[in-house]
């Protein structure tokens, strides 16, 4: 029997069905040294001990994204191996904030199947869930790939689809935050004097500057949060491939457009939930990342006068600029040089 | 009103004016190791906790330069996102050793202004200062810049031009390093038998090794120093500018000809003043960069048996070995190939 | 005198010479950061304190390989500056966990000489050991180098050549593992369901993945190490030499195939000892690695009930898969593509 990992194909997944993850992965202060180098992030709470402190974490936060890529990466093995698309994710909560020398796993349950009409491949719907090794949930989420079938013979499973929200509403955000002293939060420091109160919704931003990637870059990061999918890494097989090179991992882009919005959401210093997601196009090295994000919604938090809530849609483009926000045409397709529509919820002092 | 940064521009600085720089940033082991990595230094006293402590250090210090980079990363957006050229630094001290976990902040003092006679730009002087959290300065010195007029119609401020000191004196070196026990000092694991009295006023040191340069390195390290200048990440723009590609980072090159010149000043384990430093050339990636060093002075620091002083000159070049010394022509000018032009004190155990 | 490293010719090597390194070198987490993102390396021992501590170790060790590299970099300056050829290394035992905030050194013995024929080179062999600033030995091997004499008139020593193992026996593995607490072991975690009795001598694994090298990537690695050969690095000088490229250190292939070698290989998650390694053919950046393996022998360990011995071939290539595992052709040798033959014993739970 072989003793590599063939993956799981569509039959193998069933409803109900919870895969432990491997491999825990202990996060230290190196590993953010490394995720600010890679995207050059700039937010406060995540960038220094002090100013986090001052506001009342125990010390500064790894970066909200470093976690969701180190989660997501350890679920690859299982259950994207033989994936023939990443179809999207949502309902994504942070839980709970994670500090240097905390350790990470994952398990995953799978909460919808969908064989597809041809009868060669199908819709796996799995929750995603990270948590330390005292068990504290920090991060969950939903992701649906098509995954192939091994056997196209195999008889399709009843068709579950998980009722999924369009966004995650108020109450279920701020949990990865403490209560803050927010009379310390210091807008010198954070480099915005923004605040809640000053953003609008419908307000659109060009986060003006822009990030060109190399493919040493896009490696380096993915084999960080030790994520093995085999199109991120193999020039031999690619460039064979559908687009002769390899293709950058979607969350790579995500965090490059995060990067790029401390230009103007300085403030907004922590995604507390991921409502959806999609990668509208592929990247590749040597193209240049820009963003802008428009104000979708704003909301308080239950019970917290010291943080609100921005819904943001942050658009991520590869070499086009973001001057006049280009996103879709007037068919409703996006137009050309959209990378990633993200909707996301980010907290702010108020 | 727009969120993002728009940067001043020569009208918006005063005469002491005072600017408190965003985003602290806690220095970790990991940033050492990055720098290591990026440019393979091997002096001992920032690569060994137990050589250090050995030595009266609390353990190894972070690398000066990597403080230097740090605390000048964070000027930029408010100094010079609108300069059209960097033209100089001065009289740069370092003050305190920091060690990992501390955390790095910057402020800058308007020492100077002298708009040009074409009314459209002007020169701004800056003292900055970084210091640690504690309130600690661990760095200072002074650079100018020539930065953009919003309005050529706004009125000349009265010019003043700051006096800087042509070198540091030796009273002011050496706060950054404890009194030394320096009987512990071990010429094997530093790498190098030759100590202060070794070297000669007027001594030429070619540092023999070529460092390649490539763009994921050089963005890796400027995005370390959250350092933003757009000239080195955006290859779309840069691409269509002057020089049809991205811009090395000026600090970059500082700190590849400091690791070469291990190779030669093996013992001059401590960067304690920058006295001048110009910027001769652009590097681009691809380029290999080389570099020698010339004794200036030595200097023996008041109260200290412990350490002596090097004053040096370590001019880098790129794809241009410098068996030569390569310098300036008999016009005086810098001849094809030297890129820096660095005047600093090291010091070394005597 | 020229104060920049000559590197010792082959007269300056005497038997039962013993020579002590520079640069002292602390090891952190940010270390380990770098090398996952270098390698993507996934064996749950090293990546997760949590898993580690379960087993009986005080945390996560440091990987094998990169306390390998760091104190084979250390030699370089002093072993083989002026070296034609890297011939082998053999022998190589880890003697002791390494642990983030371990200060490691190296000193090697001179144990052979051999001049050549030609009178112009000779072959120096040294035992090389890496210890922590307490004297704690964590790792020796023997290697030989092909060195330049500087003088051709100088006489020749008299030969004395090493007997060397052709591999360790079993009762010299496992010192660097603590006697663990093999009911703890999670496969799930650990990502492998295959202990000790699954793995058949004669068995071959394909590892089926492929991983492609940038310029940025082996520098990074080359420097983290503090390995200054100059054909790693020096594209100006490299570009008009054999190869016309720079060449990537023979240590970055095995860091690679170690890290492919997780698919196939999963709780083989120590490596024990090195018993030859032949680098057949040199890699350049754009190339991509693949890896497959064979299992030589197994054995128990002396007293230990936790852990068993695999004796692992294992074979990188370049630009060539290794479903067919290529190795030799019918006249005995290497075929194209093949790039390390690396022959080891690794530790994994029975």
């Amino acid at each position: 029997m072989t003793k590599t990992n063939p993956g799981n194909y569509f039959e193998d997944f069933q409803i109900g069905q919870v895969i432990r993850h491997a491999t825990p992965r202990t996060i230290a202060a190196g590993d953010q040294a490394l995720y600010t180098a890679l995207y050059g992030t700039r937010f406060a709470v995540q960038s220094s001990d002090a100013f986090a402190r001052d506001l009342n974490y125990a010390h500064a936060p790894i970066d909200d994204l470093l976690v969701f890529h180190v989660v997501f990466g350890k679920t690859v093995p299982d259950i994207s191996l033989n994936a023939v698309a990443n179809l999207g994710y949502a309902g994504c909560r942070f839980l709970a904030p994670v500090y240097p020398r905390d350790t990470l796993s994952a398990v995953s349950e799978v909460v919808g199947l969908k064989e597809n009409s041809n009868g060669k491949t199908g819709v796996v719907y799995v929750r995603s869930t990270g948590y330390k090794s005292d068990g504290t949930e920090v991060l969950d989420y939903v992701r649906w790939v098509m995954v192939r079938k091994r056997d196209a013979g195999v008889p399709a499973p009843d068709p579950v689809i998980p009722e999924l929200p369009k966004a995650l509403a108020a109450d279920a955000l701020g949990d990865a935050v403490p209560l803050l002293d927010i009379e310390a939060w210091d807008d010198d420091l954070s480099g915005s004097p923004h605040h809640f109160e000053a953003y609008e919704v419908g307000e659109k931003i060009d986060h003006v500057d822009g990030m060109t990637v190399e493919e040493a870059e896009h490696q380096l990061a993915t084999r960080l949060y030790q994520n093995t999918a085999k199109v991120h890494f193999n020039q031999y097989s690619e460039g064979k491939g559908r687009f002769g090179k390899r293709l950058i991992y979607g969350g790579h882009v995500i965090s490059l457009a995060r990067a790029l919005s401390f230009n103007g959401l300085g403030n907004a210093f922590h995604i507390a939930a991921i409502n959806a997601g999609r990668h509208v196009a592929p990247l590749f090295a040597g193209d240049t990342v820009f963003a802008w994000s428009e104000v979708l919604d704003t909301a308080t938090l239950p019970g917290r006068e010291d943080v609100g809530a921005l819904r943001l849609r942050t658009v991520a483009t590869k070499d086009r600029p973001c001057t006049d926000f280009p996103l879709k045409d007037s068919e409703g397709n996006y137009v050309e040089g959209v990378i990633l529509d993200l909707d996301y919820w980010a907290l702010i002092p108020r």
